[in-house]
């Protein structure tokens, strides 16, 4: 029997799993099955909790998708991840260190009970978003159905496009989302963002996720708007993303910085089942 | 904190309390938040095991939608109904009595862990269905687009239309079940089951349930094209039904008889929420 929680940062679902305090040997075809949310828990990521790698770590963060496939960074499930160690008593730390597959990790806590994740230093050159472009601009242009479309583009470990809309409710975020998102601009295909600015401290954000579709809540979209917004002089350095699934604050200082992100991360239950 | 389990027939999913042990009391918005896959545990229906109201029964099954609202009926769920009552030693018998909001329903334990439910005397008078039909028949046909479709049509407490398809793989249930559930032909509207006989004790079967879309398994979609087959001649009194979400084995021993529907119930996972 293994224990798990289960968990949500804006809806954005998870089943948490500690694989330090129990045996947990999963095959992709266990976390598809335990994944269905008719035959299964139901949830898009499933993440584990295990010993660390490195010395000055406190622990490794693993992610799995529903397909049993594992990724390697999830803003929304590293929050999640965090209130997981501190609630089952794992860790007493307000700043935890985490290895994963893609470098490592700091989280912190804070008082209000959000958590704060460092999401990297955000990359501006063609080649490492990656887009077809031979040099770096604040605006890129693309021909979707015979109309050019406007966008700022930026890579937080994963490529997004960002289109600033007047009214983010009326928004083509599915059709142009789709139609930018494996626009042959972008080899590896792209995350879209419709960012409203509401004002400088402010905006409404949907974004349309590669291979996917629209989604509540992408933690790593948020920031990739709010540094888009700021390189385009129409925020500050502190903002509050409003999604579809909740509100994010993210925080850039600017160029050679890392993006801070801060939310909630919610238990919803706690769970046994045979495995 | 409630105690609960998950649990599954054929894929259609439950939440299962008890409510005789666990005080319980929720309010429709509430069972709309615990139904949401994302923010909440998700499920298709939500049951409570209550203390009988009448002398006679063992327990009260009383069956909440996602919604929130209280429905009368679900054969998937009386199978798991049964399964957690015994599961949890709240019964030993191998037959059990239960008082639901549309009489009592008769479920019984058998010795390969599967469940049979009495799902009742099926009507066939259209007045009973409900269908706009002057006399009862064998076959009843609408216009669709021009086309007459023909069909047989039963209520097994809920209104079904059953058409006989070649292959079930290209029956075209989306858009032949919406037109049809809708037509004027059917005051109530309809469920309609798309049925391919493969031989006379084996159908395969894809249903089209009212005011929803096609489902994984249709408890009472499945005893309405069993009695319909064999009324057509075209099935013996027992009928294994292969559905989407696996397989049920239907009995019918003809007019003014109950259909027995016998399947599998399966417990997912044990949790534990605050509520």
């Amino acid at each position: 029997m293994i224990n798990f929680t289960k968990m949500h940062g804006l809806g954005n679902d998870f089943v948490v799993i500690d694989a330090i305090n129990q045996q947990v040997a999963l095959t992709p075809e266990t976390i598809q099955l335990l994944s269905d949310r008719h035959f299964g828990i139901g949830f898009d990521q499933l993440l584990l909790v295990e010993k660390p790698v490195n010395a000055n770590a406190d622990f490794k963060y693993r992610i799995f998708n529903a397909d049993g496939g594992e990724v390697a960074q999830c803003g929304n499930g590293a929050r999640c991840f965090a209130r997981f160690v501190r609630d089952k008593k794992l860790s007493a730390k307000d700043e935890i260190r985490v290895d994963t597959n893609s470098g490592q990790l700091l989280l912190r806590f804070d008082d209000d009970n959000l958590v704060t994740v460092d999401m990297g230093v955000p990359r501006h050159a063609p080649a490492q978003i990656p887009l077809l472009a031979e040099e770096e601009s604040r605006f890129y242009t693309v021909l979707v159905n015979g109309t050019e479309k406007a966008f700022g583009a930026v890579s937080m470990g994963n490529p997004h496009a960002v289109i600033q809309v007047t009214d983010i409710k009326t928004a083509p975020v599915a059709e142009l989302g789709k139609a930018l998102e494996s626009h042959a601009f972008f080899p590896e295909r792209v995350n879209v963002g419709f960012m409203q600015v509401v004002d400088r401290q402010h905006i409404k954000l949907r974004v349309f996720e590669r291979g996917a579709a629209e989604t509540l809540a992408c933690g790593s979209g948020a920031c990739a708007a709010v540094v888009i917004g700021i390189e385009h002089n129409l925020l500050d350095h502190t903002v509050s993303v409003e999604l579809p699934g909740g509100t994010l604050t993210v925080s850039w200082p600017g160029r050679d910085q890392p993006v801070l992100m801060t939310g909630p991360a919610i238990s919803v239950f706690e769970g046994q089942i045979p495995l």
